[in-house]
Order: C-alpha cells, then structure tokens, then sequence
C-alpha cells in the first residue's frame, strides 16, 4: 500500500507548490487516512511542498506499534497534540516553513487561534479542500474497496430475501438487524450509515429510522443501506412489496425505475452535476410526481458516505472519469408508501460502471 | 422530553446572559440534540438569551416530520444551508440580535468567513464550550440512558459467556461479531465505538482492532466495547482467561484489579482528574510496572465516547456530583499479554455509583 500512498502524496505536492505554500498541515484524519494509510484516532501530517523526507507524521503513544506498521515510510513524532506538536517541528526548521497551508474548512476557529500563537514568523494560510479534490477522483485501489463494499450490500440482500427474511410480521427493527448482520458476513466491517428499513406508510418517509412497525402484507418494504470496506462507504435503496403489487404501487415503482435509469444514464464524463439531476428528476415531473421527489438525486461516496460531487437542483461541478456517485430518485406519497432505487457507481468514458448489481426490478416477496 | 430540554435551554440562557452575547448560535448536532431532542443530521439553533419564542431551530426538508415530532416547541425554518439561514433571520431582526455568539471550537475557519459576510451589522463573537460545559454534568434522564448503555453491555458479555463465546478456536472477528449482536438484543441502537477483541500477545496492545487471531488456551482475552441507547454511549473492559491461569496471569490481573479499586475510590465529588489518575497509577507504578501503563486512566462519557473531563497525569478539572466517568487502568507487558479493567461511572455525594455492574474477578473460561 504505501505505493499508494506515495502517488497521492506526490500529486499533493503538486498542487501545494502551485499554491505557494512550502508545506500542508493536514489535520482532517480521513485525508490523514488517504495520505498516509493511517488509521487511528489522533493525527496530523506536515506534508512539505518540495521533499517527502521533510515531511512529519504524528500520532500519540496509544499508535506507536499501528503507526509503525500503517506509516512505515514517514518520519513520526509522538505527541497527544499531534497538529501543534508539528507547527512546533515547524518552528524549529523556520527556513523550510516560512508559509504553511493549514485545512482551514475542518480547522475550528479555536484551533486556528491556537495554531497562530505558535506560528511565530511563520504565516499560515487558508487552503481548503486540497485533499478533498485528490479523493473526488477515485484511484482503482478506492473503487476495489468501493466494489466490495457494494458486493457485501447485495449479496446481504439476496441472502436475506432467500432465507424469507423481509416478510410480513417481523418488524422494520429485525429486518434491519439481520441485514446488517448478514453485511458483516460478507466482508463489511460495519454498516456505512444506520439502515433505513421502512414499511407501508413509513416507506414515504425518506429518511425513517427502523422501529417496532410490524410488516404486514400488501406495503411496500424500503430498505436503504451499506457496508464498510477499508474505510469505503457503499449505499444502495430498493424496495419490495409485500405480495401482489396494488396497480399503484406498479406505477410508482416503474415510474421511479425509469427516473433511475434516466439518471445513471446521465452519469457520464463532463456531464453537469444539476443536469444528470434533472435528467432524472424530469421524469418524475413529466408523470406529475415532482411535489413528491423531495431531495436530491445523488451524492459521491467513498471515505466519506456523503461527498463531493452533489447530484442535485441546486448542486455544482461536472463528472469526470474516476468519480463514484449514488443515484436515488425516489417518489413518496405520504400516508401511503414510497419507493426509492438507488445504486453506487463509477464515472467511465463511455458508460458508468455498476457497483450496486442487484436486480433493480420490482421484488415480490 | 421537551421539559427536559426546555430546562436545558434555560440554563444555557442564563450563561449567555453572562456572557454578553443576545443569542448563541448552536451548530454542534450533539449539542443540538442536547438542547431540542433532534436526531437528524443536519440543524441549527439559534438560541435567544432573553426569549424562548425568539429562539429558531433550522433544519431541512429531508427532516420535516422528524424535526416537528422531535422539536414540537420551538419556531422552525427549513433550509439547507441551516446555519447561515439563521444568520439571514437574525439578520431580519437586527434590533433584537446585535452580538451572536459562535461555537467556535466547532466552526470552521472557513464557515466562520461565511458567517462575517452575512452577518452584516451583527458582531460574532467566540462563545466556546458552553454547551458542552452543561453536559459536563449529567441530568438524571441522561444517567438514565447511560445506565441502559452500560446494562446492554453487561448483559451481552453476560450471554457470550454463558452461551461458551470465547472458547480456544474461535477468531478475535467472531467473538466481536457476537458481542455486538448481543448487546443490540439487550436494547443498544449500535457500539459505542469499534469494539476491541484481543487475545494473547495482542492483549498488550491498548488499542487493538479484532483480527483473525484464533483464541488458544492459556491466553488472556481482552473486551472493550460499549452500547448506545439514546445516543448515549457506555464503555468497559473486562479481561478473562482461557484455562488455569499461569501465575504472572495472575500477578497482572490483581495488580490492575487493585490499581481500578483505588482509582473508583477518588471519584467523588471535588477530587481533581490527575489526582485520580495519580490513585490508580501509584498502585502499578509501586508494583513496578508504572511504564507499562501507558494511558491516562479515563475519560468523561455520554453523548460522545470520549468527553471531558480527562482522568490523566496531564488531566484538567475537578470532579463534581452529576459527572460520568469511566475508570480503566491496564498494565500490557508486550509480547505476552495484557489486563485491562474498566467502568463506567456517575460522581455522587460519598461514593461513585457503578454503572457497570459486571463482577470485576478474574473469569476462567
């Protein structure tokens, strides 16, 4: 893995010295993660502009041993005040620190106040969202993760649904337990997000949490969730119905389909973030359900279960090779039930690859 | 609940009053949750420090009905962007808000730029670490939670025990794996945090993360794990061993049983975070194995895992009736294996009340 970690860090160093700055403080740990393959709970990097050599990790004593073997190929310095044991370290080499960027939209104001009393002749300048641009552009090590991720949430699902698991008189509770629990046997080192399992009405709620609601014949299921990975965040919908689909739900669910694939299809390389949104959204609009699609159509994973780009009316930014995104339109009639579709996937060149493989057609169980 | 949070929002009112500032601008979750009972994950509040009809709660259209079940007293807008949407309102209202105070150990230096250009003739001020300064103190609802917590967890470790789950063959994985199951039969909406399962020489580690390591006679296995009910967290460890115990086992195991006895007897009301750290520590240090107690001794608990106060040789603060603590020394001889102990407890008049109320003797399994 270092390899890995090195290329990134490689083209950090890039950006840094077109921004000017002689080094980064990173001090968000999931870009610590992504630079460094560190994993614990306390960290920071110094990654200097010009030299690998000059750059400085640090963690605490509880990380001595993981740190060796997760960042064997940086310099370390162990201090429980990871960040300003480094501006300190900085301090100390004033002539290769004269301007250190620092992540100024995870930095607090307190921290800030705190990393300028010690900055001493050092300037330190704002620099957002460095990091955050290198990962919105996956590398095959992350979309590895991401694939088996996505596999862990499918195959949960097909387990769960060939064992009888979703059926009426369990509750939204147990089914989301078992779920989560059959995620765990196929690889997931824990859920991504806390699953949505929502019947009959509740299904038009769009984010419901499971409770004690009992299943019962004739409701749509909606069933919202995702596995973990090395850190990777998968995120998929579908929704069942419960015995014979009522000629409602048969419409609300291919109207939904179809606003699905209208947005995957959407899902291409320059594309603009508010118009695969709208390709999908259009659809729904045409049929006279727009009131009822009430959120965005899709967000990135990775690290993070929400990311950069937002695919949304009011999103921004164009797709590019590399990306990974959801795509979830969804249409709910309060009171009634809703339905939502949602898989994972990757920007290519010519299509976008599925993650997400389940058959999104309508599921009777 | 709303009573519970009214009560909250009052005290917090009285501070601000204090301080100066016409409102506080809350946009931690945790202390969102904590003032208005709201779950979802994105919200603001802006709090008046003389009015309750003044003060607004923001969240966005995903949490309609969430936020109007969960938040049913309060005067309500929704938009995306919840923080600067109460900025605009107050804004609106320039009379009655002329000095807002900022979280600003939570908000960013760049949320904090975006602030100062909406904030027009409103002077922002830094107003860090009151909320959290009230939930320092535990009212009797949060014990409550906290005590839930803490009995999922003893009961689930009760059950693996009972049901023969940590036996020789099975891997760290699976013991977790189980544990947890366990504790979501016993009430708990999800860990604490990332269990920790470790056996043999991975016992010396304080911060292990379970592997495939199968578990072998003779071996100590170390449990540290917690349950949530109502977001509030619960944290123990207990260590046991698999067959007889060899006698440097045993050595170890009285020695931080002593050293976790002596530490529990210091929580009280006015005692200072590093003198009891300091009454653990000098029972190991005494015993000779002061360096391999390479961790502060606890750490406050509740809606987050780890809070003030710390108990720790560089611990700040003073005890007082209402805190949660948890108490867990552990000596780690590396190589070999290690013993950690730990609770959770509530600071009371004359003695601490336990939390965790799984018998602290060494269990031979």
């Amino acid at each position: 893995m270092p390899d890995t970690q090195i290329a990134r860090r490689e083209r950090l160093r890039a950006q840094l010295r077109e921004t000017g700055v002689d080094a980064l403080l990173v001090t968000d740990l999931l870009n610590i993660r992504y630079l460094t393959g560190f994993t614990g709970s306390n960290a920071a990097l110094l990654l200097h502009a010009e030299d690998e050599r000059r750059t400085v990790f640090c963690t605490d004593g509880r990380y001595t041993t993981q740190s060796a073997a997760e960042v064997p190929d940086l310099e370390r310095v162990l201090d429980r005040a990871s960040a300003t044991a480094l501006l300190v370290h900085a301090g100390e080499r004033a002539a290769d620190y004269r301007r250190i960027g620092f992540e100024s939209h995870h930095v607090s104001v307190e921290d800030y106040e705190a990393f300028a009393a010690l900055a001493g002749g050092i300037e330190l300048r704002r620099a957002p969202g460095l990091v955050e641009g290198l990962r919105l552009l996956k590398d095959e090590i992350e979309v590895e993760a991401l694939r088996m991720a996505c596999a862990a949430a499918d195959r949960a699902l097909a387990d769960l649904l060939e064992h009888g698991g979703i059926r009426p008189g369990r509750t939204e509770r147990e089914v989301a337990r078992e779920l989560e629990g059959r995620m765990l046997d196929h690889g997931s080192s824990g859920r991504s997000f806390e699953s949505i399992v929502a019947a009959g009405a509740n299904s038009a709620i769009p984010h419901h949490r499971p409770t004690e609601k009992v299943l019962a014949a004739g409701e749509f299921v909606k069933l919202d969730f995702g596995a973990t990975v090395d850190g990777y965040h998968s995120d998929m919908t579908r929704t069942v119905v419960l015995g014979e689909p009522a000629g409602w739900q048969r419409e609300v669910y291919e109207l939904v389909y179809r606003a699905q694939a209208g947005g995957r299809a959407a899902v291409l390389p320059g594309s603009d973030a508010v118009e695969v949104d709208k390709a999908a959204r259009q659809v729904i609009d045409e049929a006279g359900y727009g009131e009822e699609f009430s959120h965005g159509l899709g967000h990135g994973v990775g690290l993070e279960i929400h990311e950069a780009p937002r695919l949304a009316k009011n999103g921004a930014g164009t797709l590019s090779v590399g990306m990974t995104v959801t795509v979830e339109p969804g249409v709910y009639l309060a009171g009634r039930g809703g339905v939502r579709i949602e898989d994972t996937l990757v920007v290519r060149d010519s299509a976008p690859e599925l993650l997400t493989l389940s058959s999104k057609e309508l599921v009777v169980v």
